[in-house]
């Protein structure tokens, strides 16, 4: 996990996997910049895209799915409706049955990042509702191969 | 306002604005699809999208905003995350505060509509709350005209 | 149907399930009182709450499940957070295989109704997606006979 | 801040604060447990709720607001619509500007903690969207402190 001052500095060029989202009209609040809250929905929506298109997830049958066990969130500066938003993504470790993804927010025609993220999930067997011995499917585990990043020492 | 029949049958030419929108992970509900309730939120975007951009709306600090006194929606077929939509704005009528939206929600590679729906939006003073005697401003009622679609008969 | 000027008159007592909701911080939009997809939202939860707790509904695993095909609501005040509403929930219509739910958000503590609403659904079977000929289950239709509010022509 | 083992074991006497929120309908995702970003909305309800009641927080026009910088959360166990939270919150550290809040979510009804996370908001000058150099305004200290949990050291 990177320090504050690292994340605060992350670049588009930093992530593998980009989608454009548009902001909603609701995401902004009373303070008319979009709720903290939203953010988590945005890492939610490009992480899920990228495992339906690129691991094989199938939501509503397949043998496995994933489990939010852990999440955070810094948010270095504020974004308003009808901005548009990058959500960049990456994974930064693997293990048996669980994965940790970071995400980026950057607001489109703006350099520096708006927020940075971590997601830990868990896969589970559905008709368990628990980790399976041999951990993730092998078509998860691939997919997400892909897209991590390898140890941050070789950055330094 | 146009019938059932008519409205299943509306094309993306029936429109003149449109802006893609994809949707978000939590959109789906526990069937899988979009619920009926993101249709507002999407509705409502993208007439605050064209409000902003097009009719000089600026929601913090205008002297006048809109406010939905009614909404109705007839939805055809289902749609799914990780869908991209297409939503097409039309205004059906313009009165002296109030303005009335036909919107239509499209997937993006498929032809036929989704669902259709409209909002009555009265604009009203920001210091009293009310509609002022003078009705809209100028920049409203301008921006609203130039993607007002004329009386049906026209059509028949 | 009722007409608008008889929907902005009603009180509690035309109800015949009542649930209390809180308000969320984010329900709120940029001009401080309830966004109006937000009523959606509730709406769907009292009706859903009902089915669930008296009608045997059964959304992840039960045989038949309800479509919303038409919504259509009428705002008369608005609330704000953190204000707690009072959703009211009555059944209009009950046909083969479609209902016609009426709900009416009021605020605790004020008389006034905020706003009335109607949603129709459909039940389809799970396995094809459609009506059944035989109609919705028996558990259905008699869970929202229950809550069944006889001809309007007894009001006039 | 505590460790995971230590969250895990949070009970409601370990709050001050406690609300009751229900579940609503759409904050169940495709496999039928409420979304992880939903977490985020309610511990935010909670927090502002207290905000509003008990430190003079005025959203739309008070001189000073909240921006959240930070949030994290651990997920223990799942809950589904249409049960109802209980939203416990507490204040873990008040620096000169910036405050620490730790929410629980627990099932009415159910004893062991289903989430526990922390929340860091900077109160800003709402004419610069800068803290002010004497920090937070006296209402909202004194409102916080009253839902400090003193130094961790005590329980050890």
């Amino acid at each position: 996990m990177s320090g504050y001052a690292q994340l605060k500095e992350r670049r588009r060029e930093d992530y593998t996997y980009i989608l454009d989202y548009r902001t909603r009209w609701s995401d902004n609040d009373m303070y008319d910049h979009m709720n903290n809250s939203i953010y988590n929905f945005l890492y939610d929506s490009v992480i899920n895209t990228y495992l339906m298109e690129n691991c094989g997830l199938d939501p509503p049958n397949g043998s496995q799915y994933g489990m939010v066990v852990h999440s955070h969130n810094d948010y270095f500066s504020s974004i308003s409706f009808p901005a548009c938003t990058e959500l960049a993504l990456r994974v930064n470790k693997i293990g048996n049955s669980s994965v940790t993804y970071e995400i980026a927010l950057f607001e489109k025609g703006i350099e520096r990042v708006k927020s940075v993220g971590e997601f830990i999930q868990v896969f589970v067997d559905r008709k368990t509702g628990r980790p399976n011995a041999a951990g993730m499917q092998t078509s998860l585990r691939e997919g997400l191969e892909r897209i991590l990043v390898k140890a941050p020492t070789s950055k330094l």
